[in-house]
């Protein structure tokens, strides 16, 4: 899974309609290349500023409660940074 | 999801069965390096140069009405260009 | 998909039964880093120098007759070169 | 399979349910950019230092007793640092 | 699929069940950058120093007698070097 932060929301009306009823969030990977944003659903309620976990591809549909085109999920927001070695 | 701009179509006439009726778009990244374009199936409509959300390998196919071999397929049509802290 | 213009084959007679009958083809990415080949299975009959529409992942799965060990396989052939704007 | 040192752990209250009781670990890859730190399910006891090999995607599901949205997972613990030629 | 070079041999006593009775190569890439040595399941006996083609993700099931956690499988070995424009 990615360490990420949230780094804000997309609006889209016009989208697929298993798509409708999850918050999108803009994830600024924690590791690595920090351009590299992208989008992932969310039902947790992550704010804006917050640490999340990511699951990526077809495992995000055992986060879900029904099939939708979601490659990048949350399933967890970090109770604080994480650190090398501990 | 990736967030990437219209940039263009391809043309397809010798294609497999399962690919016939779906738009295929070039997409630009949005973030990121943007020389990395590819191509994804497209039944929102979306035009050159808005900005879509797109959904990659095989979660695409809970956004199709049939099983197709689409790795990329747009999800959403942005309202608005994303942006950070928001 | 990726976008890629048919470099060469590859054969190899010491390989899993599933694969048997498909041809392998030796793939430049066009755009993007061109020195990353990869191999893509066809079924469609795309010679050297053709620029082919490619899915990757478990999606190739939709485009053949049976179930195979392939991760990568030409779903088209593109009828000119694409162009960015049109 | 990726080849990765366990490099910490990460700690989650909120998360989906179905990731409730698996270990996260910081995994720093063995190969490559070393920078990528990511985070993998370990089931296995690996310890923070040892060297694990850790399968990605949808190809998790096989190494868990129940779907979770788990996209990499430690499915070994090497027995001794990896040389090449051997 | 992938072209790599077999690089020699990961050895992991304590490992998931699915994982026992598969030869674990590492591969070197043969095209792209040399450091991001993985590693693959063999079924073929491919040894050192061959080149081999490798499926990834779920579609290693495929290749498979059973359902395991392996994300990387040898599908076949290469009768020769692979040439460009051949």
């Amino acid at each position: 899974m990615i360490v990420g932060k949230v780094a804000g929301t997309v609006v889209s009306t016009r989208k697929c309609e298993n798509l409708i009823g999850y918050k999108l969030l803009l994830i600024e990977p924690y590791y690595g290349s920090k351009e590299k944003i992208f989008v992932a659903a969310d039902t947790l309620g992550a704010g804006i500023g917050e640490l999340v976990l990511i699951t990526t591809n077809d495992t995000t549909q055992y986060g879900l409660d029904r099939n939708s085109p979601i490659d990048a999920l949350v399933v967890g927001i970090l109770d604080f940074e994480p650190e090398i070695g501990k």
